[in-house]
């Protein structure tokens, strides 16, 4: 009987970008790493063989012996290990190459791929790209779109952690819907009815007596049947709900923080990926916050408009506050404050020196909502008589309202759409761009 | 009109426990602090007021006035907000008490609670507990098993980060399942057949051609009809998988690496969590790992068991398993090597020694399987033979198959089931006392 013991150490000795890096190409060393073929440039005597490795690409250079397995070898998305010569190459990305001793195929495409990945612009319909994302994410800029999502999520998290809010997990199918209307999918759950969550809304407030600051940072789904440029159906909503506060400017102050920690945390962490997408981050002390109406009423007058209607915003208009903003106050980001009460769900605080609109936020930033925010009920009478106000009935969220029932402190919070903060920031015209494999009214695939 | 500026700057300025704890009590200092009433004991002419917060809690000294006011005021799951003088006292939780001099109300129950969570046990049967969640996880003991939980997704990120692992976030609808069987919720999306992602299975693999090793922590769905105290419908999965590996066995040793980082990261930063979860973790340097078959025939061997099915593993020689290697081998972990090809899905590599069974692995701990890993088909042919083989059509999974048409490297992973990790290393008797909100074949609430 054969019995091996697993110690935790590491088992891949293929040197990484990181460990080639600190290596002294004074040395002579040679050393064994591993990628993806990326690219060939076939020079005549020799090749410059370029791989995809973790981190980016590695330089080698191979002396051409024109043979059939060469030829086999020296192929775009092979997998391969490679031994040879460290060397000092100013020209190549990293400042060193790999003069290549060996070359060992480790497995090989079926087919040629449908397009070259290693081009820096791939020159493909947005539409024909999405079909394909299993090769177009091969390429550098597609697959550095996605690092910058990640680098978010890691500043927005290192963040939170040190404001003291604990990580929850909510479970996504659920008996009844938070943000209420017909957007919500539906399935069959043993018999019973059931949804998708639309957000986690229920959830991190029924924490907030528990843990009095959550977060979650997962997917939510919204079945809108409109097919825009800025809508998709599952995406990945940054949550987070605090308790005590004294006004919903505590949660503004929250995120303004929490995106300034951000940036700052993907410049010093993420600088290579920034300047490989062309990104920059706007540099910023405060974000001013204007209300609803004086918003709608600063850009009537700035651009001649008349306004339609009082209690809502177009998209159109979202982009002028954006553009007003950003000309006269130089702020790529402002909060759109006290939105009317038929624009909120039935959870959203009414302002008491005006009724007609609510203690919540939008954030735009550069004329997009990408953030929806503010102070929720607390107490449970305001907040039955609400649900009746709004056409729901309060015994559909006993669960709910065990939270206001049984004592939660005064509590606002936000959902930020995650796509379309990254969208904005590479200024992208169109969501897909930013969700790897986006889900609208027609796309389950890939 | 009115326009403020969000800078970002603390708002809330009310004490935490860290900063209580940091003053020097010999300043004698007035502090205000918040939190929610958890328990009050009268002791004639005062009372102690301890108040929960987030970190724990905090007592409080109040002289007894005997007003309406005071006896409003002083109920349990009240949200108040404290000013006093802070003072040693040894016997305290923190090792200082606040002297009350003011007490401000914020907000109150509308009733009763059901009962008191401030006791150490709750003593309620799990069917009710879980009806009353939004109650009882305001017991210290039920918040601090989804600490713990948090705690170890911090560690398990930390490690993956730490190894090169991108982070990434995959889409929930999907087209078709990976994981196969009827065990898959369904639902319209406008008017096209959907799923419920089952597992990040086929998108893991199709990102290791652009990122090499990945990872994500996200909530997976099974409609599994089996309602036992192991299962659930809903479950949050760790699942990792990596490129360039030699064999599973480097997968294996990825994990070992994962688990023992993360028990030390817990018990650096998690320690008084684990103090009052009476947990203690596992210490260890190897995890053996053994054949299924052998497993099997040991059990049999030391249990006087009969094999009755040698392609299949029951629940009770799975906990034989566990109970063989803790006594034998001094274990709380085993890895079970080498499943049969039946028992798994199509994208598992099969064994070259012997195409009966597969390159796979499951890890049990303490007699449960917490994870299931190995390595993938990389190869085309290899996996449309496969697909076939299992009675699956190749058509199906085109999306997919562009992995293995324009080229991967040989690479393997693993998913884990958090709330399962979780309910061994609190020896809990069923998941549902480790997962927040349960979801099993009859409920979907709260």
């Amino acid at each position: 009987m054969q019995m091996v013991n697993a110690t935790g150490e590491r088992t891949i000795t293929d040197l990484s970008i990181d460990e080639l890096r600190a290596i002294d190409t004074n040395e002579k060393r040679t050393v064994t790493t591993h990628g993806i073929i990326h690219n060939v440039r076939d020079m005549g005597d020799f090749a410059f063989v370029i791989i995809r490795k973790i981190g980016g690409l590695v330089q080698c250079v191979y002396t051409m012996q024109d043979t059939e397995e060469e030829r086999r070898i020296l192929s775009e998305e092979n997998s391969v290990r490679v031994t040879g010569e460290l060397r000092a190459e100013e020209r190549a990305v990293n400042g060193f190459e790999i003069a290549v001793e060996n070359i060992e195929l480790l497995s090989e495409p079926k087919e040629e791929l449908p397009l070259s990945v290693s081009k820096r612009k791939l020159n493909i319909a947005l539409e024909n790209e999405i079909e394909i994302r299993p090769v177009t994410l091969r390429n550098e800029q597609r697959r550095n779109v996605f690092k910058l999502q990640e680098g978010i999520v890691r500043g927005f998290r290192r963040y939170l952690e040190d404001n003291g809010f604990t990580e929850i997990f909510s479970p996504k199918i659920i008996a009844a819907g938070a943000e209420g209307g017909a957007n919500i999918f539906k399935l069959d759950y043993f018999g019973k009815k059931a949804f998708l969550a639309q957000s986690p809304q229920t959830y991190k407030q029924t924490l907030i007596p528990v843990y009095e600051r959550v977060f979650e940072i997962a997917p939510v789904f919204r079945a809108e049947k409109h097919d825009t440029a800025r809508h998709l159906n599952e995406y990945v909503s940054v949550d987070f709900e605090m308790g005590f506060i004294n006004s919903f400017y505590d949660v503004i102050n929250m995120e303004t923080g929490m995106i300034k920690y951000c940036f700052d945390y993907l410049r010093e962490n993420y600088a290579l990926v920034l300047k490989k997408l062309n990104c920059e981050l706007p540099v910023f002390d405060t974000i001013p916050c204007v209300k609803f109406r004086d918003a709608k009423e600063m850009v009537a007058k700035k651009y001649s408009r008349k306004i339609k209607d009082p209690y809502d915003l177009e998209p159109e208009e979202e982009r002028l506050i954006g553009e007003l903003f950003k000309e006269d106050y130089n702020s790529d980001f402002v909060f759109v404050t006290h939105y009317p009460v038929k624009k909120r769900p039935f959870y959203a605080m009414d302002d008491p020196e005006d009724p007609k609109y609510t203690l919540s936020f939008d954030l735009l930033f550069r004329g997009m909502e990408i953030t929806t925010g503010g102070q929720r009920i607390h107490d449970y009478d305001e907040q039955v008589k609400k649900m009746i106000f709004k056409g729901l009935y309060p015994e559909d969220f006993e669960s709910y309202l065990m939270l206001h029932k049984y004592g939660v402190p005064p509590h606002g919070g936000l959902g930020m759409g995650l796509e379309r903060l990254v969208m904005k920031l590479l200024d992208e015209k169109n969501i897909r761009s930013t969700s790897m494999f986006p889900r609208d009214t027609t796309r389950l695939n890939p």
